[in-house]
């Protein structure tokens, strides 16, 4: 294989990508659009099966096995794309000196190097850290398939995005859901409190339990069946199942060993470049302008820019204001722009049925808004008088 | 004294108060004010001192005795409005058919009666429940006043208006305050979810503890000093006082022993005119419209109204819109109208430091209102919109 993928001078055309989640697969997608004969090779851990990563949060009530989440196989994927797809093959190291990526299949050489290693979901530092279940992936799920088809008492640690989905998704299938979080109130990194109410009141009333400004302490195996919890308010509760949903944590490692620049995430400039000219990276593993981006348009619109940068048109990632949808479905909300700060003066209407509510900045101008409820069709005409 | 008050004929011109609170109190000005002559008495088992009872959410942070809440003595205002004082002198039971009131120092004749027998502080039902301060009247303040000042850990059970500015007073004195209330907001019985978050916020801030959607289970004495208190989801934590503000229950006992029509509280025509012609009722323990009033305004506004009416001109009781204030410094709110109700629609603008929101029924006119933090002068504009 080392023999099919160094070209003789050790100069490759090939764009090589590291990754096979949704990152690497728009990639191959924008790439392959602007350019059908572009060589293209892509490595990854996994199966490079396809599947949509926002199903996750409602496999429990659509009864969705992890086998059935598969859109098309990986071998599939490769084929109709004419890419080169390594699968099962982890891999150990970037030389960017030699442009050569070192694996347990041995070594690739690339022209450009795309890094979409993605994020793993952030473990709390706790005792019996280990018992818990992520849901970050499809082979996430797949290893806790069984135990969460059999839950009846679940608890949920973090009650952000994918929390609060989670928690009222099994609750809405009749489990009995307890949602914790530190904070006082759920979506805290997102939304004012005030905003939050009303989800809250949803949850309840699909009969989750909110247990806020606690965490989980400890958890402990139960000499019969299941987990005996201890929140760090000292109760203590029994659940069949523990998940944690308190967020990503970028994979910088092969960044890192190879010397680029990262910090929170793999730093890009806005050509979504790492430090190094002849390397790239793009989805959760990515810090871009100071921010992480876990959402789906950012990797949409980066795909396509940097296709165009890789093949040859220098292209800047611009990213317009961006809806985030929370698929809650007693009560979901639509945010987008600036929706959290001390600065914010909010006007909102809101009855039981739903609400709108428009965050205005020091100037007065419109810098973000929240639609909740039954007002979905209030986001997009909002999202168009956004600041750009 | 029988012989004092009981004229010859049986027939008394007498205009008999029973109670010494605000309302007893207020009655006499209001009638002093228009009839310089007319005989009055007022009995009271207590002292009949004067003070401002709505001081009593914050003798705390004032370093206030219950000694130095009374503004006047009982005595004094006696002589000041030129009335007679019956003090310390429990009523045994009214004679409506004869007009006279029994107690241990005699019986007394009326012409009319009054009763402003006010409320008392409601007990939740649960083991340990009569360890439970209550601070609804001066007497229960200094007879709890020792151990107030003393207590460290301070349990408050109710998180309405009195037990929001009790937590919030406490714990600006730097007392360790919890509040604990079944809904799974403060203000319930007033307010939407929604629009309290600033003041749990403001609460948290001053540091009280907010355990909402829980209840107290037991309260036990502990071996040293204190309180272990459990609470119905089987925390339990340690406690100097417990104070329950849980609502007022009206006092109804006279009343009822009478024959006089009550349900929650003694039912009173808009002449606060009770179900017998020579007696009326005032205040905490009045039922007007189907409603309890456990509010100054409508005291100061029934003693005005009753007070013709007993001198001979009936005059009808209307209550205009009346602000609600709720003394939290750290965010106070002020609200009126209607600021409950699945119809509403509500609008509100808010930032960091205080909010308007408003309240418009089915047919979009304004019925009620809340303004929170800075935005207190926004209340009197909003006020005179109100329909009457």
């Amino acid at each position: 294989m080392k023999a099919a993928t160094l070209s003789e001078a050790g100069v490759s055309r090939e764009i090589l990508v590291i990754g096979s989640g949704f990152a690497a697969q728009q990639l191959v997608k924008s790439l392959r659009k602007l350019d059908a004969e572009q060589p293209i090779r892509l490595i990854t851990a996994d199966s490079g099966d396809e599947y949509n990563k926002p199903d996750l949060s409602h496999v429990v009530s659509r009864g969705c096995t992890a086998a059935a989440m598969t859109r098309l196989s990986g071998s599939d994927f490769a084929e109709q794309q004419r890419i080169a797809l390594v699968p099962h093959c982890p891999v150990l190291g970037i030389d960017p000196a030699r442009r050569i990526v070192m694996t347990g299949q041995g070594e690739f050489a690339y022209g450009q190097l795309v890094l979409a290693t993605g994020a793993s979901a952030a473990r709390p530092d706790l005792p019996g850290s280990e018992q818990l279940v992520t849901l970050n992936s499809q082979q996430e799920y797949a290893a806790a398939e069984g135990s969460i088809q059999q839950a009846r008492r679940i608890m949920v640690l973090g009650a952000g995005l994918i929390g609060c989905e989670l928690a009222m998704d099994m609750a809405s299938d009749g489990r009995e859901v307890t949602l914790v979080d530190l904070a006082d109130s759920p979506l805290g990194s997102l939304l004012p409190a005030t905003l939050t109410q009303p989800l809250q009141q949803a949850l309840r009333c699909q009969g989750v339990s909110l247990q806020f400004g606690t965490g989980i302490a400890r958890v402990d195996a139960q000499p019969g069946d299941g987990w005996r919890v201890t929140l760090t308010d000292g109760r203590t509760s029994e659940q069949d199942l523990v998940i944690a949903a308190i967020g990503l944590k970028p994979n910088l490692a092969l960044a890192q060993a190879a010397g680029l620049a990262v910090e929170r995430g793999i730093r890009v400039d806005d050509l979504l470049c790492t430090s190094d000219p002849h390397i790239f990276a793009l989805g959760d593993c990515v810090q871009w302008r100071g921010q992480l981006l876990p959402f789906l348009q950012p990797i949409v619109l980066g795909a396509n820019a940097l296709a165009k940068t890789l093949l040859g048109t220098p292209t800047a990632l611009t990213l317009p204001p961006m809806l985030v949808k929370v698929k809650t479905p007693l009560y979901p909300l639509q945010l987008a722009g600036r929706t959290q700060g001390e600065d914010l003066a909010w006007q909102c209407r809101w009855n039981r049925q739903g609400m709108v509510a428009e965050a205005h900045g020091a100037d007065g101008e419109l810098c973000g808004f929240v639609v909740g409820g039954d007002q979905m069709s209030a986001a997009f005409p909002l999202l168009r008088q956004l600041p750009r």
